[in-house]
């Protein structure tokens, strides 16, 4: 149950058909995840992440492809985004992340839940020698 | 300006200073974050954080040292934690992360927030093939 | 599969059903959503959150409907709240929001939760231009 | 640094007046939170919001005055609010929260970050003993 | 669905039969929940959560254990963590909540969820006089 | 005290001149906001974030300027991101917003706030009628 309908005959639309040509052809996959079926309804917004899907995901970097979608599972997880996390979890799979790596990721993850909320309870004030001029 | 304020002659009660010494020998450093002096008030808290921090960041596993501190940053982030993001972008330079790196992670982190709102407003049901028991 | 159960006969309590009689003659409806139904087993916190939602949304005040629901549905999906964003978006079609505007109310949510996790990434000073006194 | 200002002569205006006699009667105190003084640019705002203050923690219901407050407290933590947190770690204070308390609620706040961040993570499904009709 | 998947002869390994059957003791039940048979995967987070709950809430301390669950229920909602809001509703009515304290805890909750979005939007200053030196 | 620092003499770098030049330019601007100068130290994310805030905020859409802003300030609000709220309650502002919009905006930000807390503490089912192919 979504908020959005995917259209009949996605690739009908041609702008449509160039995108997921483009994921198949840069994911080097058949099938496409619901995702990008269901933002098939609106061209313009199914360019536009796209692109900005591929150009910070699928290119080259100073992070390896399987650090960054770590990173993305994380910030999916405290977003408590559902679509997200079971996404880039496969991602990050895909990509090599073994079962021992996921555990860690989570440790860290909740780690980090722990002391954000005892931080923000505490108001502790920024330490000085965190200032970026003194790093 | 916080919301409790350190004890005096913090290290006058041994199990905070056996805590801080902890730290400073894990860490290799001789200053305190602030966080430590400010939980240095209720020593069981203090002792259950830091022994929490320490089995998970200062203890080998799966996960490198810096790809450890940069998923911390990338939740601290989504949850909008202030000290905790300052913290953590200290904690990973100092563990090697580059400035490259550092913008990477921002990329990742920021179009992590962008997908996670546009899949909340979607509400797209979760492709079948994520299943754990299909990866 | 909710943490509360709604009551049997819920038109039985005279309190009740002077707000459910209310929430249809000020909507124009016959069906009630699942929320008013689920809130009926506690007569008090169902009066409270239809005056609110009243007073706010079925009022006239200086922002039109359509767009106070489509403001709704950028908290509501920030927050991860799924059935609002289900409800808030079903309402705000019914009070004329566009497949267009759906589609550029979620490039705009989306855009917010790119920048505001880049910009809680990098703690950037805010400008004293911002100031109300100056605005 | 607000986004918006308080006006002058903030009790010229007799709403204004009524609303922070009423607090200052309600409280037993002579000095207005900053809460009050900016929302007094906006009467009917400011009537709205105290009413619903007023209503759920001035007045005698199930919980204590004390456990409202530290509930308050712990959302308002999750929220990263820090004026709320502030104001609310005061008020709970002044209605007898003890150091103890404060630092159990602490500890009780950020394990349910710790455990929230984990869960998300796991996505696990919901155990149908939770379900409301067995509880 | 979830992202891993439990182990089959859970209670084969004896670091994973050892937290069951303490959990088990501590809790005087049969069943657990589904939670820890996901964590089964995974021994060494297994070991540290249960660690990390069973100090925090299964241990006497500053505050009662009803009100502990409350909390948690607090946190679970403002971090949307749908079966940690299940898990703890149904634990604190294990632990005597009453219908009617539940209904008192959502009005506050939902209270704060509403000053929480206000006062971000406003940007109000912390009065001085929430400073812990002044409390 | 932010994360990174902005280079010296930001505008020697082309890249950096191109992108201040466009925002001064379609912004009609002389200053340029603190976010721009902070960045300016990552011409790769200059480029990128300036590009989608322009193609979304700053091109003729199927919503209105004003609108767009008051959108941007409520998932600010809701995503606790401090600079992103002065910027863009700012921006709303030198866009038309009146004060008595900017305090309609802010009741139905914290509504929204209060309702998206009430519904994921009950976690009602969503209605089938809100399904998109009923719509």
């Amino acid at each position: 149950m979504s908020t959005v309908s995917p259209p009949e005959n996605l690739e009908k639309d041609p702008r449509v058909k160039a995108v997921f040509d483009d994921i198949r052809a840069t994911r080097k996959v058949d099938t496409l995840n619901n995702l990008w079926l269901y933002l098939a309804a609106t061209p313009d917004l199914l360019e536009e992440v796209w692109q900005g899907v591929k150009v910070v995901m699928a290119t080259e970097s100073a992070l390896d492809a399987k650090t960054k979608e770590m990173i993305y599972i994380a910030v999916s997880i405290a977003n408590s985004c559902s679509y997200c996390i079971h996404s880039h979890t496969a991602a990050a799979r895909a990509k090599g992340m073994s079962a021992e790596e996921h555990a860690d990721l989570l440790r860290v993850v909740s780690l980090a839940g722990r002391t954000n909320h005892l931080l923000n309870g505490l108001q502790v004030p920024v330490d000085a020698a965190f200032d970026q001029d003194a790093s």
